[in-house]
């Protein structure tokens, strides 16, 4: 019985579609990369001509909200595969990224403050 | 004690960092798509020059395997952030589109050849 | 004297800049397509947390300005090179897809309707 | 008699493109972004499973030759736009950029050598 919320099992599951279907020979990081951008760009059409301030109203919709959630899907379906064909266990990475934020950016300096990008 | 591969636990852990520097303001679907593009910039850069068949072997380097599950776990930390406020629960959903693909695409047929994109 | 408004002139001191550095071994289309993610990122990270509406009057302060036209700009830089090692003339082939896009979308038929994406 | 080498004019194009549908509404930077982004997608996906070294060979077939310079027509469009709203002059500006680039990469001090990102 699989677990829907691991990232460790989704990994798995994604190796043995690839495996299945011998498309790992395709799947290099680049290419790999390249097919996330592709599905990065099919989330972006979806939103794109939404006014910003109507889009979780518009996406709460249930046929809008099931696309955002195959569009959100495909794009992390290739980042656990690139992450796996890296040898990267992607969990305790970003679990250790977000604590890092955490202390570059202390609440009481940035709050309600945009992060600055130079 | 959190589970560090958990897709729900790492959302609330990115919801909760968002409350605490009151960043949810910002964080609108699109502007998330856009931060979300930044990230994706950033892990296509540090790969864009690498000879695509030598790029596992490059990686593997400590310090390197490192930049990359940086990025890339920025790119999953906003993807995470975009599902939850769009209140998609995100393993659920891709493990549906996975096992939706796996209908789509049948192995016997498919063996071998590069998904196509007309 | 060059012509700062021609794309077949930047296109070739694109050219001319990458044969300078022994720079064309790494131009494949794949990385160049990289190098454009990477581009297209800087640029998505200076507006991500801008509120839309006021975007434009944002960047019409003129070192912000500066600072949009640069990322646009390494952006374009990327897209001519991409075209030249395709052997693409890209400007009679945006002019081309243009008119392709006036004659499938009448102005009658869309007028200020969002083009649809399903 | 419209050139198709020129920046300015194919501005002017997209510009009257635009207005004609009434469509300007919704051209805001970040909606303009986002569309770049998801035509960078459709780029992407044409490319991500062919070999990055038969790449060139495999585009110089007219019809995907074709197909590649409709998606990179499409990217080149929505930038041009971009750089439009916001009131930038991106010929000139994408010199001046190339010239920048030209100074801080002097030719003999990084001949062969890939761009370096840390």
């Amino acid at each position: 019985m699989t677990d829907h919320d691991s990232l460790r099992a989704l990994t798995e599951a994604v190796r043995e579609f690839s495996r299945e279907r011998d498309w790992e020979q395709f799947q290099d990081p680049k290419s790999l990369i390249l097919a996330l951008v592709g599905e990065v760009g099919e989330l972006a059409e979806l939103f794109q001509w939404i006014p910003a301030d109507g889009a979780i109203e518009h996406f709460a919709e249930p046929a809008r909200k099931q696309r955002a959630a195959e569009e959100i899907s495909d794009v992390l379906i290739y980042l656990v595969r690139l992450a796996d064909v890296l040898g990267i266990d992607l969990g305790p990475e970003a679990n250790a990224k977000l604590e890092d934020s955490s202390r570059r950016f202390a609440p009481d300096a940035v709050r309600g403050t945009a992060p600055a990008k130079e």
